[in-house]
């Protein structure tokens, strides 16, 4: 498969669940660990579309459960790259949930999963880059810098000094 | 339940698999969103330890996933409650994988997952604070502070300079 | 929920779904009977999404399996509602299986299922009309009068006499 | 694998399930996709007996559901192929439920599943014949032929003329 | 449901599983684990027909695993009351498995439930007498009480020498 | 992997589940039938770290189910070697509840599972020996040989006058 680059667009994964008894707590809510799973699936499609290559889960960051979803309804998950590193890629899962009477859908989740693209013996190989189009894939291309920052940071592998888009969050307003 | 202050200890879970074949991808390696459901529910039965409450998932952080695991291995992990706050739980969970010859464990991953504590209509409940002992849990006891105060930054939820600690990380080098 | 007309483009669901061990035969091939699950499921959240109902599956027909699938394969599955009779709604399923190599998406397989709405006794209950605009939503769209009249034919509910579409089907050449 | 003729009653296949919570929706009823899967697997069962052979799923049809199968029910399902053609075979599936107090089974699904026998390459090979005894085994048996028919048709292999049986079923009246 | 007692025959149960990835270890053979929940569920729908009732499994003993059963294999349960007492049921359940060249079927498990029926509120209630009526089904009927009495001395409920049955069979050739 | 002994306490296996809606039967009670696979897990993974050895079920006694574990709640399930025979192990699960309120564990079931070691083509292979240690584990290490002698008698294997243990079971009050 060639590295010639590809649009955001291009990369989006769709899948639609119904939530299941096994689905759920004792509340009758989604457990998060089932929804977990879901996203990872959904946004390994999303990355393997991004670079044809088998692709494994780096790191997962940002997961946020705002509000719970109910056995019986509906929920929507779509994955899109947001970035392209060298042998990485950030993808961003956004989920909706739908009224089961209005059919309205509500978003509830959002998350940030990296993968890593590897050839048949698990080695990291070469992704292509990813084009942003719109102001929200803009945005979140320009965000994964600093979150790639950030993680580095966190593991000790990077001097926050250099961190140089990350530290102008903390002393924007110190001026 | 009472509210009296539990030790780190008194809230470990430990939980046992093996890697079936729908547990892993084309690789023969077990699967990123298999793990994260794994770990969510061994972590939500250390909350629960903690508070005895229903317990659901508010958010996930810090998930790495170093190295693969193989079709028939044998992976143990524990989690522990590393602090408590008002209503929420945060839970560090680590992950081991036995070499099938030599019997060594191998730590494979780390994950952080929060927990909320609720009530039968799902509103947030007081849940008792939690003790460190050893010098590991005051450790993680210390950075859950740190890591609050971060997630709220990036919610636009605290302004960074009240965010004492975590400021520190980047100005500290700078005198 | 109100019983305005929908358009077919309403009632798109689209699921993608990554084959995994557990749903191969001996040959490494997809089951056919786990993609018969996989298209209840979708067609069931298309239907839901014309009426807003609790629907229950009434028949399936004209499935069928045109070539393997194989383990590791991205099948996605869409599913969009043909027409509405009284309180039964005709979906079709149209799924594809995607290339790992190229990305190509391959057409595997077609099926109509037909759904009931149902009240909360599981009773039947009036659903909205639908409209087909494009041409193919149109074709199928006549084509499901077709369809009803034939099923009726063979579980001994109707003439055949009466089938005037149907029958034409056998008579036009005689002429 | 010999391709001597083999009696319907030699390819029979029988299996018994329990509707758990994760088979049913909303209303507590067995979701009609989780039949679907399990009527395949059975289904295949019975094929393979007959010719002893991998078989594939080929095409299904004429599935009604005719009434809401409870959780907690006991369902039973008999497999047993109708037809032999060159290297398909047409296999009917009968499904009963047993009401919780009496034991009195109640038939409540019929299906027709088309089967094809493959070798190890995936190439179709030739089953041996079937041979009906009983009076519905004999039914069943000539009603294979008008099936193949009509399906030949429906995909547009055959000409409606040369359908002469099934022409039979709209014509008769006419004189 | 009467209490008028009922042969061993009216209470057969047959299923029939096919042995999927998940269902096997890493030498690729059936996990004893899986085949243990298979005979759980075939024996409980038997006892289920003997009595009516919602049962509950009370013990599992004997259970011998012979050969291996290997991934595609088709495993055939059947699974028969052999006694009934006061509120509990003995059933037998044995097991096959298909060669899959020649068809043959050989016997490769043998195992014993033990079910208690219960009410709505989970005690024990009457079920009726089992009626034996081959020779195989009257040895396992004459071996249920020594059985019985065994699993009461191990659970030091019996005192060994009110155990007449058993107790012979350590004596007999005593003499 | 060496032969050099090992202690009761280095073959200790621990894994805790929630009971979760679909292992559960119609009162809301965990099923046998799952209960027997999780122990057969735990118990493998047990044998396994006694040996480093693919291990398989050869059989399963003496299990009792002593109370319901209700829908929702902790089983935690504790595994050990009792026993190593030439190249079988005896093990030893022990099953508790937690009480959601107080967070008292229940003892609830105890099972005795035997597996044997296999090499990479299934024939059996030698296995260390098992030290026990503490009061309970020397008891259940002493009645293995006892419950050993008794399989091979019920399997015809053995006489009963060779069972010299066994036998002073029914004798020791005779005199």
């Amino acid at each position: 498969m060639s590295l010639n680059p590809k649009t955001a667009q291009q990369t989006v994964s769709i899948t639609t669940e119904i939530v299941l008894p096994n689905d759920t707590n004792t509340l009758g809510n989604l457990m998060g660990g089932r929804l977990l799973h879901w996203m990872d699936i959904c946004a390994a499609v999303s990355a393997h579309r991004h670079c044809g290559r088998v692709v494994v889960t780096a790191s997962v960051n940002n997961v946020s459960f705002n509000q719970p979803i109910k056995l019986g309804e509906i929920v929507t998950l779509q994955a899109k790259v947001s970035r392209a590193f060298t042998s990485s890629m950030e993808v961003f899962i956004d989920v909706w949930v739908e009224n089961n009477q209005t059919g309205e859908k509500i978003k509830c989740n959002e998350a940030i999963y990296t993968f890593v693209a590897v050839d048949q013996v698990g080695n990291p190989i070469a992704v292509p880059q990813l084009i942003p189009e719109t102001e929200e894939e803009q945005k979140r291309f320009d965000g994964a810098l600093r979150r790639k920052q950030l993680a580095l940071i966190l593991a000790g592998k990077m001097n926050p000094h250099d961190a140089t888009e990350l530290k102008a969050l903390f002393l924007i307003k110190k001026e």
